[in-house]
């Protein structure tokens, strides 16, 4: 089940790439490459930093071809896609919260300690739109207020406390998804936002 | 020959992007690290993604030293190195295709999926330019509509096939350099462009 | 004495990092991110550059808690931070040395060419603030002439040559980081600036 919804995930994480691309009149290329660091950027940086090979996608490169596929579907369907705002929401919210989980099954395999657990989530489920908006040129959105990293790291404390605590991890994966997604769609709905830092005054100079 | 035209590929590099350096008055230091990127960072960024280490500059400093005496030589000699306009673009993109068909050795030495054997090629072939304009703080270039992308992949390709049809290896490389380099060649002559996806709505919001 | 340094140095540049990010109107999330990125993304870009694994914050977590909690104690500081720009550009010239001579030495661990030995010393001490001005979105301050890159690159050199004499580690460490950090100091106050290569047509087009 887990790997379904990673399935869906991705492409969704590709189309909402693909029109950020398309927003920056990338060429076909840019908009494939912009997809695969998006859709699959989190989990490959967290396997880099846990030294854990080969990469997801090396082993499995059908994953290329399904995310340059939903790329380039998205091209012709744009205006769809974009009146589809809130089903892609969801599943982005989806994707957040699924690969997040994953990345935590990477951390504990890899029998580091709770805190990188919980980093290893947030890093599969966040990183991939940092790396997006930095190919971009953007700064990045999820640090502009969002209910994002927090919705993961939740995620992923709830997932990790469970295991400890002894529920089976098919159990804790469901609950720890159904809660991300809920507090997630909460943030979407009532427009929650983390504290910003706002400071004006140049330091260096 | 692939060592010689590696060689002379690395200093056009590091000189091209002395000159993207030297157009955003960053010092020599700057001028160095960005050369050093440009010409080394897609061969880097393979062997991470691949986890083939030690990395080539790592096992041979002395590429780094050549590569920063090309950027500091660049910086007197730039305005003749921007008169030679043609002369750099024929060894850029000797280099796209050199560093294309290394990059696929690599991935094949590997043992990796034909897929990733391309992608392998890509990476070493256009990830440096990447790389220089995300430090440059520019939309990466290659994302513009150039047919750059596609010539590697097509050299990577022609590559790969004659090797599996069984064709020696040195004669594949000659025939699939050759075959890159042409396409790009002629790219470059009639101004031969990606298609783009121009999409102007806001999804985000 | 090496590791008080570290310690006291990564929290300074934390704190420093989360006024850089206060200054896009970043979230809390998005301060404490910038804040890891600049205080061990150096160590960790080395780390993967030399394949050393297991990275210092998986293997010692709390320095993440560190930096977070130095980071967050800047935002009701802010202002307090500004005004004591002095003792923070001290302690940031102390970081860059002692990140330097730590760098030297993994490079050293791992049995690497003594040019590598003295990028190893750089890169974790320049690297987190380029990544930090990537991810805000600047062209990395580090290329706009200040003498910093060269600083770490002197006393880099220093300890590896003091150490190839002959003479004890921790000795050498010290001359080295007094070296560097009055060299560091000096530039500051004499406003001493890397020679820029300013270079205005454009070449591609």
């Amino acid at each position: 089940m887990l790997l379904i919804a990673f399935y869906i995930a991705i492409a969704a994480e590709a189309m909402t790439a693909a029109l950020a691309a398309g927003r920056r009149n990338m060429d076909w290329f840019g908009v494939c490459l912009i997809a695969c660091v998006t859709a699959l950027g989190g989990g490959t940086l967290r396997d880099i930093l846990l030294d854990h090979y080969p990469l997801v996608w090396v082993e499995n490169p059908y994953l290329l071809l399904e995310v340059c596929a939903a790329a380039l579907i998205t091209i012709p369907l744009a205006r769809l896609v974009d009146r589809l705002r809130w089903p892609f929401l969801l599943l982005d919210a989806l994707g957040l919260v699924v690969f997040t989980v994953i990345g935590c099954n990477i951390g504990i395999e890899a029998g580091v300690h709770p805190i990188i657990v919980i980093v290893a989530g947030m890093v599969t489920g966040t990183a991939g739109g940092i790396l997006r908006d930095v190919l971009c040129n953007d700064v990045p959105l999820i640090f502009q207020g969002e209910l994002y990293a927090t919705v993961s790291m939740v995620t992923g404390g709830v997932y990790y406390v469970g295991l400890i605590g002894g529920l089976p991890g098919d159990l804790m994966a469901i609950i720890a998804i159904a809660i991300g997604f809920v507090l997630r769609v909460l943030a979407l709905i009532f427009r929650w936002e983390m504290p910003k830092f706002v400071y004006d005054r140049e330091m260096r100079k």
